[in-house]
């Protein structure tokens, strides 16, 4: 009897250190500026806001940086992820291509974001930081920060963004039962909160938007720093771990993969399982693919542009150079809220800017249609963001089945759905609708940034 | 640096034969009687409802009994699951017992009923049952039966406790996501259900009313058989590999439990654990403990009474040996969903009146306490019932300190409670109470079995 279905890896195995594509890039992405000055910026201007310990590794061009102990023994807790097998798919589908997936979904939140939460917490707490601010989309990165801010003994004020706060109710009551404090962005807690209020009154709210409201409660006071869950380079160095991993268990099935997918919200997800794949192309000469999976109603990678822009709305961030549709986009309602994010991370501009990645859009009908279909052959409910990483892995696997051709898929199951059951029934129910944006929309909030640009 | 946090088992070291503690056993249970004759019943009586190999095992003096390799190689997709020593909640605590929990809540439906479903799923399927029918309290039992049924092509209707319906609508969605069709119990389906609806409108339903529906279901039609999720022989036989994959980790670990705790519904979960382990008080002359933690408001070990009684409401099925409060205690609408039920397995209520078990009936708010502790220390947000072994490893914990004692705690997180939040944001919100069970209440319901004890 043949048992490939799940493959682990031995504790033993787990990597010690995290990967930097930063280093093996041939072209090296442009430097983050400052909004003022539209100068480089540096640690000193990014440290009032995130731990030190973090923005070295932000700027870092070292290829392995070590994982400290204190989170690899937290890591532990639910690391090595297993690597499986979606042979139920593959059947259903009945394609050539041999489909594997990153099970992230067994993390005690249930998602990927722990990997990047408890070295982020670590790292504000051995820098003496008393307080911690953060946003959340879905609510995923919220309850990854409170239980790592809970075993480093952080307190913790998240902003939710208001549509998510609405939608999933329950992830606010698990950041609650993990003893962290959540707002619904925008709030009447800080200044741009009440301004937002003001100026679109019955707003959704964004990502963009609640990142600039926790990023205010960490400028105004020194004991107190901001974590982000994705788009910057610390971020996705936490997530190569995913990787890392998938690459030792591709061995040990004896595979290796023609195309990687994962879902795409900053990139930190996608870049996590990517990156130390990519290396190989650039280092060893691998003709692995990289498809990002980005919703239809937030086309930044593919309808938006490589712009300067602001991480956040208000503008508070530093600007990063980014695949955009302008940090004003307000991003449709849909279920994938980890994905309602106006732009891409630093290094994965890049990256798509020099072809080394593949975009694929997709509506959010097809992605809920691939999760039925997956839970259904691999019993896991999958996260409404998860859903479009395996739709287009269905795409892929359907190709290579069209044209008869054997291939290895690869992608990442950065988490579970079982707190988004509201969006499922609503799916079942007929509920739920796709979401076209006007190219007027777009183009709209790209003029908007064009002065941003440094000259 | 020691790491001591999780302990894993490797594939190829997973239990391939069930244990039955029947065949240990030294004062065997008294047989289950037919109603109609007050004989012991048979597998010709039996084989009507249930799938014939799984009556087999019901009545199996076996000692061990082979895992098939189709439920082997199902179980993998999440077995072994992760023996996890509860540091964070020790050091809580302040105490000198060491706490060991083993994790079930790993499975892809979240709790240890898969271990179950997927072979009363498997021996249908080689059978030729067509349709499957079952009942479902909190919705556990019903999310792994809807995908086991997935696995193997069968289709499956639900009977659904009314409160948890209600309470957990979720957990309906799941099941429909998972392909299977679900009532609210009583429901207007079977004779019995709109015989429950006249009799008692407004009822909050009970796992004994669902179970009566299903099994009319069976009853009616050759092609249809029924599925039990616990107080069963055959379905506490299956669970037993939790506790045998647990005896292994423990010696990897070096160590051996004291005492051995799990929640109680009907008893396959705290069988499950338990009973690999009593085999060596039976056989090697092991001295561990053994505690059954139930709601203090359906206290059918603690103050319930040894005696012949239906498994469910209507009296459709055998009389079984068991403790139990009377097959028309309607039990209060806790949210520990699954230990809404009157009674007890034959085998645990036989080695519960040997001595063999001590009961610990916990309140509703201190199963909360207990479980929000748990979640900050350890990472993981415990289902209600799964809080039950929570609260008395706790109270075995404090004892231990108390006295100043050393003492080895293993305990069964039979699921997570990710599905639960709406119970969490009512206990934090300080709506929950807890309930006592009046002993007339309990002595009404015992007076009417009096006359089902055979002369």
């Amino acid at each position: 009897m043949k048992l490939t279905k799940k493959i682990m890896l031995s504790e033993n195995d787990m990597p010690k250190m995290w990967y930097n594509i930063m280093a093996d890039m041939p072209n090296k992405p442009l430097p983050v500026l400052h909004p003022a000055t539209k100068q480089p910026v540096t640690i000193d201007d990014l440290s009032p806001i995130f731990a030190k310990g973090l923005c070295e590794q932000e700027v870092s061009q070292e290829r392995w940086i070590e994982i400290p102990d204190e989170v690899y023994n937290l890591y532990r807790i639910y690391r090595p992820t297993p690597l499986v097998r979606a042979s139920g798919l593959e059947k259903a589908l009945d394609t050539p291509a041999k489909i594997y997936f990153k099970n992230e979904s067994v993390s005690p939140v249930g998602s990927h974001k722990l990997n990047s939460a408890l070295p982020q917490a670590y790292f504000n707490k051995i820098e003496g930081t008393k307080h911690i601010t953060t946003e959340t989309g879905a609510g995923q990165w919220g309850s990854a920060m409170s239980i790592a801010c809970k075993h480093f003994g952080l307190d913790l004020r998240v902003f939710m963004v208001k549509v998510s706060f609405e939608q999933k109710p329950f992830r606010r009551s698990i950041m609650n039962t993990y003893g962290a404090t959540v707002f619904a962005s925008p709030s009447s807690e800080t200044e741009i909160g009440r301004k937002m209020q003001q100026q679109f009154p019955g707003t959704a709210g964004s990502l963009g938007m609640a990142i600039s409201e926790a990023v205010e409660e960490a400028i105004k006071d020194p004991d107190t720093k901001y974590t982000l869950g994705s788009v910057l380079n610390h971020v996705m160095i936490h997530q190569s771990i995913i990787g890392l991993e998938a690459e030792k268990q591709m061995d040990i099935a004896g595979d290796y993969p023609d195309v990687v997918i994962a879902c795409f919200g900053g990139g930190s997800n996608f870049g996590g399982i990517a990156m130390p794949f990519m290396r190989h192309n650039f280092v060893d000469g691998a003709k692995t693919r990289y498809i990002a999976a980005e919703p239809a109603s937030c086309p930044k990678l593919s309808r938006g542009k490589f712009q300067y822009d602001f991480g956040d709305t208000e503008g508070y961030t530093p600007l990063i150079p980014m695949y955009t549709v302008g940090h004003e986009f307000e991003p449709a309602s849909i279920h994938a809220g980890g994905l309602r994010y106006h732009g891409a991370g630093q290094i994965v501009s890049q990256l798509l800017k020099d072809g080394m990645i593949e975009v694929q859009d997709i509506p959010q009908l097809e992605t809920f249609d691939a999760a039925t279909l997956f839970a259904r052959c691999e019993g896991i409910i999958p996260a409404p963001e998860s859903s479009h990483a395996i739709a287009a892995a269905i795409r892929e696997a359907l190709k290579a089945k069209e044209e008869g051709k054997e291939k290895t898929i690869l992608f990442n199951l950065s988490g579970h759905g079982l707190i988004d059951m509201v969006a499922y029934r609503q799916y079942m129910d007929g509920q739920l609708t796709n979401y076209e944006v006007p190219q007027a929309e777009i183009d709209k909030n790209l003029a908007k940034i064009a002065e941003l640009q440094p000259k």
